[in-house]
């Protein structure tokens, strides 16, 4: 253990000894990300307890100049969450159900609640909290806001941004902005929560917020389907919407390599469907009628194989089968981690327009890098694709993303045609800097404006989102 | 006709004849409010055709430091947009429907088209734009978005906030921010839409944006029903979820003297119920399913009555006598005004506070201010209620507004007891500025940091949301 630097060593002297740490192996924790991309390191851990607490240690921070990095559960897949030597803040020990209202429909967590045990306390409360996505083990709430999380039932509840009804956040002065309100309804005057929603900890620290809670589905069907192309899967979305209403709760695209690669490397796993289609969608129908789902779905698909747009189909029969088709979605990351290394891209366009990007994109940048072949999932329902370019051949490694450099910038030019985004759900963080200030000039500007504002000392995570120069 | 004052005739001299306007009934009809409470004037009504013009035009009040007013159909209820002084910049030339693309299910409007327009471009298309409220026949999109709108379908739809995928705004310098993207997830950074959405015209200039739409319900079924009390009704809005998941599209309280006044002073107006009960609740249902809402409909007011939530009901059984229900709860307010003066309170609290609220607040303010009585009515679905207080008798002129001043201090103290917000959808403007001040002190030094940094000479309504001292 080294000794702190004198700033570090005056702010750990006030605190409590159990709020902050220097263990070698506790800093390494906070220092390495999911996808290894990113090195890191931290002199300093800091772990408040409570909302005061951490209104101190920023007021500390601030008053020292001492860079800060807000850490949640470290699932973030853009280095907004691997430290360059910033003193670390972790949420983890702020993690209580501060309340739950079935009446009003919201909850209160604190920041450090793992996702899934909030969706558990939710369900134990008679309630749905529809935020789901494959780290939920793992992620906290506070980044889950910070990030704007989106996942798997975006296309019927939305993202974490329409999910928060009230925040909490220190201020970089370790001001305290109180908004854990649980209304629907609320104008008096600029939204800030908003901006702390996807700010990447640049603006403040989120310490709890108010959360949306739905009534719980009734019945629930699960089916995965082969489509002809892309263009089907979009096409088979509008038939379903027309026929079941607002029933949609999920539509994940399969592409076939994608699930080729999950049955390969994930014990287990294994495709319902014959002969590996060249591209799947997993349909999941919720109702809030018994049984309804079910008969949604049978209806719905009878008509689209006599449309055509869909050429194989196989119904979960029971809960157990829904959540192995379910994981087939949901491995698709880990199925492609053990092939190797791979240049993702997490983008978006209009609906309307995806089929024409996944066409244009994928002829283009197999052609344009050797050896490579295009892994696409993800959530089409929402114009969000995971559209990344992983070698033929097993083993790639880091050699491989820089040689598919051309391609990313490619996909990133078909998306701007496209009217897309460069950053679908995944954020900006480290990794996609350069290409926000390239394509987002005005923009640009403006974030910066705001964080001059509202950190004008810069030590809320200062290399992150506009941070570089 | 006065000449204008050298800066801005200097400023006019670069402009289009047609794009500005001096005439003394043009300046007066940009200087009134719908209630007649404000009493403004203007020199100069700027009038752009293009959003580039719209950018010329900030940019010379920037340069020469003048004051600007955004307008669009002037309906909003807390003064902040009658101009004391300042130049109106009205978007009414800048109207076009400029895109609707159904695949992606969203159009692109510009600030000047009038609610009632878009939801018809909507409809011939086959969409639905669920915004809906009393002034839809003149309020513009520009000032719907400023004033984040709400309106009677936020329950099931949400407010203009949750309906706006993407803005063009005019930044007080006369940069543009183009972000007329019909996306639905895009994680790059701030989202900057945010803060001009609810701003009061106080960042920028709203000049376009791209709305979501939706699909066209299949079925829709609208009742008016008796309640025993607010409680009842609250319980009922439960009921309904329960028993038809995502189907209450609408659920509007209106008392007994609400009734009382629309009948009595709107022609042709007549209640549906014997004997105009306390409380009534008009209860809408949509299903993507044909007829299926009007079974919902039958099905969960049976089970209702059995509870004893509902003591009576009448079902709408056309579509024009649906429209005839829903004519009593929008001329609500027509009726309060043909009634007298009253002092209104458009605030929200959580759902399940809503009936101790009322309860303590009726109570309470009717024993404060002589020959009062609450008129209450809104969109309890949400939280929010109009809770307005008048006079008993007929005629009641602006000393009553004076007199009823302790109540209104009474009834926001018992908002904040109960965890709400003194503004549900109107805004705060100049009505509620001081109230703000006092309640919300850290958000309005933010409010006021962020206004400096985009706003930096503060030329953008000045006045309002903040900008009294």
């Amino acid at each position: 253990m080294t000794a702190l630097p004198p700033a570090l060593a005056s702010l750990t002297a006030s605190l409590d000894p159990k709020s902050w740490s220097v263990d070698p192996a506790e800093l390494e924790s906070h220092a390495r990300d999911w996808r290894g991309r990113y090195a890191g390191g931290t002199p300093l851990v800091l772990k408040p307890a409570s909302t005061q607490e951490a209104a101190q240690m920023l007021a500390a921070c601030n008053d020292t100049r001492i860079a800060v990095m807000p850490q949640g559960g470290i699932t973030g897949l853009v280095g907004a969450s691997t430290p360059a030597n910033e003193v670390v803040i972790s949420m983890k020990r702020m993690n209580a159900i501060r309340d739950i209202d079935t009446a009003n429909e919201s909850m209160t967590v604190e920041a450090g609640a793992v996702l899934q045990t909030v969706q558990d306390a939710a369900r134990d409360a008679g309630k749905l909290f529809p935020l789901s996505l494959g780290a939920q083990g793992s992620a906290m709430i506070g980044g889950l806001i910070s990030t704007n999380a989106g996942g798997v039932q975006v296309l019927r509840y939305g993202m974490m941004r329409e999910l928060v009804l009230g925040l909490e956040a220190v201020l970089p002065d370790g001001r305290v902005l109180s908004g854990l309100s649980g209304l629907r309804k609320d104008n008096t005057g600029y939204d800030l929560k908003q901006l702390f929603i996807g700010a990447e900890g640049t603006l403040g620290l989120v310490t709890a917020a108010t959360l949306k809670l739905f009534p719980r589905p009734a019945s629930v069907s699960v089916a995965i389907a082969a489509v002809p192309d892309p263009e089907a899967a979009v096409s088979l979305l509008g038939h379903l919407k027309d026929r079941t209403g607002g029933a949609v709760s999920a539509f994940e695209l399969i592409s076939g390599f994608a699930m080729e690669l999950v049955c390969q490397h994930v014990p287990g796993a294994r495709s319902p469907l014959e002969g590996n289609p060249d591209w799947m969608v997993l349909i999941e129908l919720s109702s809030a009628e018994e049984e309804r789902a079910g008969i949604l779905m049978e209806t719905a698909l009878e008509s689209a194989f006599e449309a055509g747009l869909v050429s194989d189909a196989a119904l979960a029969q029971s809960d157990a089968q829904a959540a192995q088709f379910w994981a087939l979605r949901e491995n698709v990351p880990e199925g492609e981690k053990a092939h190797g290394k791979a240049a993702k891209h997490d983008v978006s366009v209009p609906v309307s327009r995806m089929a024409a990007f996944m066409r244009e994109a994928t002829q283009q940048a197999e052609a344009l890098v050797d050896g490579s072949r295009v892994i696409a999932f993800g959530h089409v329902g929402d114009g969000n694709v995971h559209f990344n370019l992983a070698a033929r051949e097993a083993g790639a490694g880091e050699d491989f993303i820089a040689r598919a450099a051309p391609a990313t910038r490619l996909i990133y030019d078909l998306v701007d045609k496209h009217h897309g985004s460069i950053s679908a759900e995944h954020g900006i963080g480290i990794l996609k800097q350069a290409e926000l200030k390239a394509r987002k000039p005005v923009e640009v500007e403006l974030m910066r404006a705001i964080k001059a504002a509202l950190d004008p000392n810069n030590i809320m995570n200062p290399r992150i989102l506009t941070g570089l120069t």
